[in-house]
């Protein structure tokens, strides 16, 4: 057993765990950066299609991402807005419609009682801090409240709840049903609006970065090469007088402070002596969503010459939503879109046939030219050892009420960072770059 | 490295995988029983005071236990009927009142409100059945419900509510707005009804064990010394098409098949390869509750001089419910309670205050006598690596009606069993031995 001392180690190498650690280091720390996976970037993963690199996981810079978006010029990546040009489909109520625009081709009833609804939600949001949605003043009666509820109280017609579903999967992966709506107000609060959420220009999916955002989880772990171990999987933190002890694979890591930057359900796996109860429970109340991520490459993208964008929502297909993937050079046409909440836990584990129910969706939405791909590859974020699901973790009923203060209060030496800490942007890749400089801010003030 | 072989391991040495092992050894089958604890009996603990054995984990059988009266029968530990004699205490409204029997001496429009509630209640569960609640027709309907909404719905009383969340609490050891409504009434309906989970003579609390509870699980534990391993915690399971092969601190155990028998939450913290989806999803979505349980002993039971049987519960108190727990032989007086919930939560880590809140609390109920203490004794399962929370795994909203067929559907050669599982008194001891049998006769069929 070796025992190896820095002032701080960092759990986890993602977006968090890299900010945190950066930060460290260019304040003089000696740090040590573990990661159970053999690479950095967590939700964020490179992967191949039709001989691109593209992202498996996390990909869109969005609009208001403003580290991220600094990160990007740093490394020398420019932006590329996402592809929106041409008209969006939608399939709903068992018919598939153009349209142009934010508002959908929904009955005048539907469009009127979505329209009511996203009113409500942004007044209600209003009540809700991104920093501390258990503050709000009616936090727990929120909070007692699942989406699904409120959704059959305040959508009266049987469309504009299933868009509305649609909308909730594609943003927390998770079902009405399972989500508090303190949980989905602070979301909204945290990230600006419904339509902010479910946008491409003007909102969360913007742009994309050239090259693949994974190169930005590697610019940032560059100058940390000498800090970092990868393939280290943590299993035990002792907490003493002097610090914490980490233990990996017999080696024993000694430091002043850690900072665990991973998400709630996955740091509540690893044994850790000194976490408070209120931690303990958030834990176990903070399931990941359920998501895969597919993507299909073509000779073409041969939407475009039928005037469309390439995004599609059907509000009962296995596959949605979807968006235009191609590369800027043109050299090929590809879509990208994911298989969220229920479904996706249904067709976990079934390769094959998840490509063809996904190449069956496209040939609804697109015609016969979807059937036949050049290339197809997806990423199964629930059979991830390492994520046991995607996006984020999502608060369940009565948990950010009464234990949201533990996301980021430190217990002893153990500070907490992670996207699901965030102050602001919680949830995105923002999100976890402004959670470890928090985590990071708090233990140089601790350690001065 | 070594390689042990046998035909089924046993993951967990709780009333569930003791009565799995004990089944499979007598049907000739080569078990291995590995458990991370130090002892047998997982949620069944025996502890000290005032000199004698008590309880520190679960220690009442109810009534329609019948595997567990059997056990008791054939370990020749008689059945001790729980002390009830005298009136009850209930606290609520900002009174202290004494009464006898089950309607509490509340108002009689908050009499009234609990009647019709209790009376839903026992309509309700009749649509949810103990085995498969998902079946039930409104299934997720009442699954995107949390008990806290039908509590405001269906009781019109601030009084009535306040005697009502007591009730949750004390059984679930959860808030109202952390539970599925359809999660509330598979309970009842696997258990009886409200009134059947919180009563003494008729109900849950009907008696304990002479010697303690835990003297059932040495009695379980007995014929299986050769195949138990105590403090071997269990850090990975791979499968392949032979079996699978179980890693524990560097030794490899290899066997035809595996229960686990754990509580969903901790089970889903060991690395298992071949797990479905849906498991990897419910083990995220079973939070164990937050419960101290407390005990106190006096000279002599003098809360029985004054008419009181020892019942009692405070619908604002830190500690409640408490019950009598002296001893048969009248040695002295002894009083067993809890703290539940978030109050636990708040609770957990703060031993010293602890006692003094939970002494004030007695001294609130039952007057100056109950000052002094000869003995005090708690144990937080919060704070318990092992449990990480008791009694009992609780799904959040959208859980049971969406992956509850994952908690006994075997993945590969994984099969799951504890008192999560089972398929009638799920959440107590009956459950626990009614999961091993079944998860016993589940591996034999299939290796038939």
């Amino acid at each position: 057993m070796n025992d190896v001392d820095s002032d701080v180690i960092v759990l986890g190498a993602g977006f968090a765990g890299l900010a945190a650690a950066q930060r460290l280091r260019s304040a003089g720390c000696r740090v040590l950066l573990l990661e159970a996976r053999d690479r950095v970037g967590g939700r964020v993963m490179p992967g191949e299609l039709a001989g691109r690199t593209i992202d498996l996981g996390g990909q869109w810079v969005g609009v208001g991402h403003e580290r991220l978006s600094m990160l990007a010029g740093e490394a020398g990546r420019p932006l590329l807005p996402q592809y929106t040009e041409g008209q969006k489909l939608l399939a709903a109520g068992g018919r598939q419609r153009r349209y142009r625009g934010l508002i959908p081709p929904v009955s005048p009833g539907a469009l009127l009682g979505m329209g009511w609804a996203l009113w409500r939600l942004r007044r209600l949001q209003q009540r809700v801090s991104a920093a501390a949605p258990w503050t709000a003043a009616d936090a727990e009666q929120l909070d007692a409240c699942t989406v699904a509820q409120w959704r059959n109280r305040n959508l009266p017609t049987a469309g504009g709840r299933a868009l509305f579903d649609v909308a909730t999967r594609a943003v927390f992966c998770v079902e009405p049903d399972q989500l508090s709506m303190l949980a989905f107000l602070h979301y909204l609060a945290a990230n600006g609006s419904v339509e902010a959420l479910t946008s491409t220009t003007d909102g969360a999916q913007a742009a994309t970065v050239d090259g693949g955002m994974h190169a930005l989880a590697r610019h940032l772990a560059e100058p940390l090469q000498a800090q970092l171990r990868l393939s280290t999987p943590v299993q035990a933190v002792d907490q003493d007088a002097e610090g914490v002890s980490v233990r990996a694979d017999g080696v024993t890591y000694r430091a002043r402070r850690l900072i665990v930057a991973m998400a709630p359900a996955l740091s509540g796996r690893i044994a850790m002596q000194g976490i408070s109860a209120a931690r303990e429970q958030l834990a176990q109340r903070m399931p990941m969503g359920s998501v895969i991520k597919c993507q299909i490459a073509y000779e073409r993208p041969f939407w475009r010459e039928q005037g469309l964008s390439g995004e599609y929502v059907g509000s009962s297909a296995v596959f949605s939503p979807v968006f235009d993937n191609s590369p800027a050079d043109g050299s090929c046409g590809a879509l990208v879109g994911f298989i969220d909440g229920t479904e996706a836990v249904r067709w976990s584990g079934q390769a094959e046939a998840r490509r063809c129910a996904v190449i069956d969706s496209l040939v609804a939405a697109f015609g016969a030219q979807a059937a036949e791909p050049l290339d197809y590859v997806d990423q199964d974020w629930i059979a991830d050892p390492w994520s046991r699901g995607c996006y984020t973790g999502v608060p369940t009923p009565g948990t950010l009420s009464r234990l949201g203060p533990a996301l980021r209060e430190p217990c002893g030496a153990v500070h907490w960072a992670g996207t699901e800490t965030a102050e602001a942007w919680c949830g995105y890749i923002e999100g976890a770059l402004n959670s470890g400089e928090r985590a990071a801010a708090e233990v140089l003030e601790a350690m001065a």
